[in-house]
């Protein structure tokens, strides 16, 4: 991940990661957070086994940059938080700039949109703790579907209802700043 | 579609509908039209094919209602615009109190967040012109699931890319009102 401009503050380096399955503790919580996705086709607990199989473990310390509004996502992957929070900010990177919209915790996906489009990152995402997470890589998600065609359908349909729950937030956040503003 | 609440304006009624094969006209517009969604994996022609086998042709008059904000969408069911305008806003169905986002043209899609989660529309959708469009039902996106794993998973994708695109608008617009409230 290569910063494009010299306004952006460096990303923190990807850290060394691993299979997610060589560390059973965080496989059974991805196991189980996997399944709590709540869209119309549910990954059962042998999809979510078989979602794993593709994933990585990544670990950043607290205060880690794990992505920077503007910043050209070339190495692209999604997260999904198993253990630790996470603070999302909208527009510039600079603090003074920045709005925030979220806190995430376990259970949560990021980093999603960029691996969809490869375009750059449209948010701020900060550790506020020691963070442990779940890496799905393009590529990953390429032989998911390859492989296990209905497995990914299921997992990107969950991908989906996550991101139409951020977009009813942001909606509403949206009308509310509407109606602040008329007169 | 039955709306819940006094307050929400009726929603035009489903106009009667067939499969979109019958219309070979608007099958090979729907099959031209998905094939430009922009994911990593993309629908090719045969898959698009595939996926019209799920379509119902759905038309509605200029000025017809097609989603309210708030309403209840018990009958789910997603639209790709192949004809005609329609104008989506957020917050409320008053017109005092709708903020305006944006008006859909051919190739869009709309009504897929309540297609997943089951919630209330997020949106209003009013057909600025006569619509020709192409409804995929949650039954019918099972059944594809179901039949055509690999296909369905490249329509999500799209779905999500699509979604990716409007979560950056919306946060570039809310960006842009964080920006101006600021002293």
């Amino acid at each position: 991940m290569s910063s494009t401009s010299a306004f952006l503050p460096s990303v923190s380096p990807t850290p060394r990661t691993r299979a997610l399955a060589e560390n059973p503790r965080l496989a059974s919580r991805a196991i189980e957070l996997l399944q709590t996705f709540q869209a119309f086709v549910r990954l059962d607990a042998d999809d979510a086994r078989c979602v794993v199989a593709y994933l990585r473990e990544v670990a950043y310390a607290r205060g880690a940059l794990l992505f920077a509004a503007g910043d050209q996502s070339s190495s692209s992957y999604l997260l999904l938080l198993l253990e630790g929070e996470v603070s999302v900010d909208a527009g510039s990177t600079g603090a003074r700039e920045a709005v925030p919209i979220s806190v995430l915790g376990a259970g949560s996906v990021l980093g999603e949109m960029a691996l969809l489009d490869g375009a750059p990152r449209s948010a701020t995402c900060t550790a506020l703790s020691d963070i442990q997470a779940a890496g799905l890589s393009r590529r990953g998600l390429e032989r998911l579907i390859d492989e296990h065609p209905k497995v990914a359908a299921k997992l990107l349909a969950g991908l989906l209802q996550r991101m139409s729950e951020r977009l009813r937030a942001l909606g509403e956040q949206l009308a509310l700043y509407g109606q602040v503003s008329r007169p």
